[in-house]
């Protein structure tokens, strides 16, 4: 019951990015030194971090990677399950495969109740506030 | 971010040892018709929580398994972490691996309460209730 390696370092590359001041374009070399990992894995996290519109690719001379959108409009839980997909904490859960014991079994709405209560942690965390947290602890 | 399908099924079988009368010992080919599982799977769940002291076994002509102790003194996050492993969000909290950035970072904060948040309600949660709730809706 863990977050993936590539969510961690996407929280660590999009709270770098919205540390830049408003309109700066960053290239994978500068991500991937800032977040303290490989240009390849940087690349491949901006890849679908791209796909889920979180991150905007700009091409050519001046090109690089920006925020789509403003980060107090960017919640921690956007971007986990941008990159893990949507909180699951058992198949059993809405969008999990499923389980015919559902209606019957104890502890569905116990699991239920504790992936709101992650789910609610996450999505109550603004990325704007993340890289504040970051600047001051840095 | 999911538990695993033996700290679900796990709780299957806790479950049903807590619905059954104080003292009544049950077999691995009773659990695991009770459960939907294989006899395989649940005598290798049922060894973990025997080594987690959470069940005892007993040998012989009317052996079987059952609680080690009242129900009441059983939570979910007890039968979750002894076949997952302490709760562990991501490998820079308390119990994984660290990690050196973990002072200057501004998410080191968000998973932590995250992760207690989640711990929270399984920890609220005691096996007599799970066990109530699963009579009530079957």
């Amino acid at each position: 019951m863990r977050i993936t390696r590539t969510a961690d370092y996407g929280v660590r590359i999009m709270t770098r990015l919205a540390a830049a001041p408003l309109g700066t374009r960053m290239t994978v070399a500068e991500l991937a030194a800032d977040s303290q990992s490989t240009a390849a894995f940087t690349g491949k996290i901006l890849q679908r971090l791209v796909g889920a519109r979180l991150v905007v690719s700009h091409r050519g001379f001046e090109g690089g990677f920006e925020l789509a959108r403003p980060a107090d409009q960017i919640t921690l839980l956007d971007i986990v399950e941008a990159l893990d997909g949507s909180l699951c904490l058992n198949e059993c859960m809405p969008k999990g495969a499923g389980c015919d014991r559902a209606s019957s079994c104890g502890a569905y709405g116990v699991w239920l109740r504790a992936q709101e209560a992650l789910a609610g942690v996450l999505r109550s965390q603004s990325l704007d506030q993340l890289a504040v947290a970051e600047q001051q602890a840095g």
